[in-house]
């Protein structure tokens, strides 16, 4: 009867790990891509061909984050999920297996995290693609040929989002898991 | 005793109602939101004035919905979603409050379609508004002021899908409220 007691208090304990292990995970991913993106900016020196008279004009090019507002919501959410899994993660070290109301409130909010980043993901990816490829159809050219380490950037960043945000599903998983298995 | 069972039984009906209900509105929602941008054409006589002293080249110009990479994503997910919601229904109806484990994964899954349909909407919507108001820092022209049922029919769509997406964050809500109370 003990024994199963201890093994019962030793698998809590280490769901108890795996859930802080993965909310620092998020915490930190989430919070590198927003400072990936966040400090995100490339001037280059595009030449401009006015006639074929003259020599062609040079002129600064800067590529900013906040220029497109898709990257402005992608770093806002991550912003939000970074202090989201931050106090998430003092509750849960302070709740440790207490209020079980609290939990579920937990649970719920990570949810909607991973609405929140996985929206800012599609929206960042859209418009990253578009601006990898560009579209003839729109006429929308392609400016990652000129802007090369920005868009570079923009990719480290949704990356690390994306795993961010598959550890907010793993969360949930986890959870349901956990509330199945103590029924 | 018999009256306490009852309430219970009661209970859970009008839960089991609740999810079949939801997921109902779920399969509707995203079949609707992938139609209706599935069909999503327009046909523009657009002048063109190749010289003042000319006159201006009248040719048609066509948007659909295929021509961008997000809204194909966007059509995709959501016929994926559908098809889900669709067979958890099924599932549902036939699983009435038996098999736990089974009621634990569809759970699972509606968790990955929240992500999926986010981030669909995330990349349609990033690209929708960038139609809508175009973007001079990377020289984008918006395309909604000649296309503007086409972008209505696109705004349309992505209404009906984030409310398909925000059944299917309900549906995980009342499992999690669901698992919580029956511990």
């Amino acid at each position: 009867m003990e024994g199963g007691k201890e093994v019962i208090v030793g698998k809590t304990k280490s769901r108890g790990a795996c859930d802080l292990v993965m909310r620092l995970l998020a915490l930190s991913l989430t919070l590198a891509a927003a400072i990936i993106l966040g400090v995100d900016k490339q001037t280059k020196i595009v030449s401009l061909v006015v006639s074929p008279s003259l020599p062609p004009l040079d002129f600064p090019a800067t590529a900013k984050w906040h220029y497109l507002s898709s990257f402005v919501f992608f770093v806002v959410s991550n912003a939000i999920a970074c202090a989201y899994a931050a106090l998430s993660l003092l509750i849960s070290i302070a709740n440790k297996g207490g209020n079980k109301g609290l939990g579920m409130f937990i649970v719920i909010l990570d949810t909607l995290m991973v609405a929140l980043l996985f929206s800012s993901i599609g929206a960042a990816g859209g418009i990253g693609l578009m601006g990898y490829q560009g579209n003839s159809h729109v006429q929308w050219k392609k400016v990652c040929n000129v802007f090369g380490k920005f868009c570079n950037q923009v990719a480290a960043s949704l990356v690390l989002s994306l795993l961010g945000a598959i550890a907010f599903v793993l969360l949930v998983v986890v959870a349901t898991f956990r509330l199945h298995k103590k029924k």
